[in-house]
């Protein structure tokens, strides 16, 4: 398989970009070609800072970037040549399975629905964001790709997620959520109650309405909603882990004693941080594209790289999309 | 000053509840009665079985409670004499200054509602719920009294906060941001893009499109937001912390060198805590009802009550509505 790296993207590109395709490719045997896609002489420069030299990595030149202040929109239209719009081609060319990038989430999904289309039969693609679950990993979708959505968007969001579940993931029979302000069957806004109705009238195994709790301690697999409320729980979420985080360590260090505590139970911080970190899940899917897209975050470390580039990797080898395709028209419901 | 406080609303209540109160009455000398409104004979052995003897405290009969599994309407209406009733014509009659429950939210938001009408001008009253933030403390209005919420109304409860962030908190020109999914202008869905446009025209020092982060990190005072979005961000925040907390102790229980580290550095866990737990805010005014209502958590502690009634406090001595009426008035905006 092929996979296509924005090596521009991301608050740390090119450099964490180029370090995670290295230990990408170093692990994964199934990766045949992996195309830095950026600056010519930047991307080379890195490669050979690193001692990046394997035969399957290839740089394609993209003479634009998109910068954190473009709209979304504009940076597809008006820089042509930017390394995720490159990138987006090489997949839409059809030669390349997938694209992943760290860089501007919006453009990423901009380019992603412009130039490959969504899927027969999508209304609207929607990011599955990864959390750490303690029954696995619950994905969140859409976590921003969209911001007015309707039910049947929503809907759609969950079908996807299922298929994504239960084809990459391994979930026999993918447990799904709908995100609201109560458990209760009638709470919700008018978006999400509507969902609530396609959700409760179809075949997915819907548990109903559940919240914030349940993306880390609940057997759900998938927890739908619309995009905005998506983006703003994830980027909340990920807020609160960061402060404490923050607070803790500033408060272990107010003491030597406190200190030389800390010190002793390093391992526990590590892993608890590891548990929870994005870094280990890697990058979310933007499923419902005719095409693989994975955007990782903004400040990804190399192994966050890594990670989203094994995500992409895994969305080929279990094809997700042609299964998305199926389940979209199983499920039959009009979108305008 | 006259408190009315829901002896049989929380996950724990009677006892935290009236442990909460006894607290209070022992620290507030600004409080003249306070009236613990439930089932006589239980508070009563519950102030018995604590030794609360406060001639200022007098326990108001109830007959029903409100459950969680109540319908928040049908609560209000069909359970004439639940407590959070009771408390709230407390209230009405004018007799008490304010209204303290940690029971159903729903319930305590339709009760006010229909009981006390919201202020004049006021289209929907919001739910203030504090966040610990580095710069002092930031309220997300609206934490969820409403769902699907118009501009006007987002506009309303930026008002609301920043009055209560002037005159309850001592703000001088409280800073206030928009909740949204970017912070560049023009980012938002279609409610939050309407509500940006009014506060950009008014004279509130507004300081744009905001995100998570800016709950803990930014020296924003006052965050407005649509009630259904705004619930979900405060329960994922509440959630994400729960799990750190949790995970972060089961690593550190994992080996006994570990424990020993963690036994030493005891004191920066407990000041974490403290610093980013609810119970140190106590409860969440609901600004726009004609009345002060304080919205506490499911599970307060005797710690949270206390201070969950120290907040009714202090909107009834800094006279908090009085000012919202003003200020909305002042701002002149038409609600349906």
């Amino acid at each position: 398989m092929k996979i296509a790296v924005d090596a521009m993207g991301g608050d740390f590109a090119p450099a964490n970009v180029v370090e995670g395709a290295k230990s990408a490719l170093a692990e994964y045997s199934a990766i045949e070609k992996l195309a830095l896609v950026g600056d010519e002489a930047t991307v080379r420069a890195e490669c050979d800072r690193i001692g990046l030299r394997d035969r399957r990595m290839e740089i394609v030149h993209a003479a634009e970037v998109v910068m954190m202040s473009d709209s979304a929109v504009q940076a597809v239209r008006r820089k042509k040549n930017s390394s995720i719009n490159v990138a987006m081609d090489l997949v839409k060319g059809g030669d390349y399975g997938a694209v992943v990038s760290a860089g501007h989430t919006g453009a990423a999904v901009a380019a992603a629905t412009i130039k490959l289309r969504t899927l027969p039969g999508v209304g609207r693609a929607g990011i599955a964001s990864p959390f750490p679950n303690e029954h696995g990993v619950c994905h969140l979708i859409d976590a921003g790709a969209n911001v007015d959505s309707k039910p049947v968007h929503i809907f759609q969001h969950a079908i996807m997620g299922a298929v994504y579940a239960r084809h990459v993931l391994g979930r026999e029979n993918p447990a799904i959520g709908l995100m609201s302000n109560g458990e209760e069957e009638g709470k919700g806004n008018e978006a999400s109650r509507g969902a609530f109705e396609l959700l409760k009238a179809s075949d997915l195994n819907f548990k109903g309405n559940v919240e914030g709790r349940d993306l880390f301690m609940s057997p759900i697999d998938v927890i739908a909603i619309d995009g905005f409320s998506g983006n703003l729980v994830l980027k909340g979420c990920e807020a609160t882990a960061k402060v404490l985080f923050k607070w803790l360590k500033q408060e272990l260090k107010s003491t030597p004693f406190r200190t030389l505590g800390a010190i002793m139970a390093k391992g526990a911080f590590k892993d608890t941080y590891k548990k929870s970190s994005y870094e280990t899940y890697g990058g979310s899917p933007l499923l419902g594209v005719n095409g693989i897209v994975v955007i990782a975050h903004g400040s990804s470390s190399p192994l966050a790289i890594k990670n989203a580039i094994r995500v992409g990797k895994e969305a080929i080898s279990h094809a997700v999309n042609p299964h998305i395709e199926e389940e979209i028209a199983r499920h039959n419901v009009a979108v305008d």
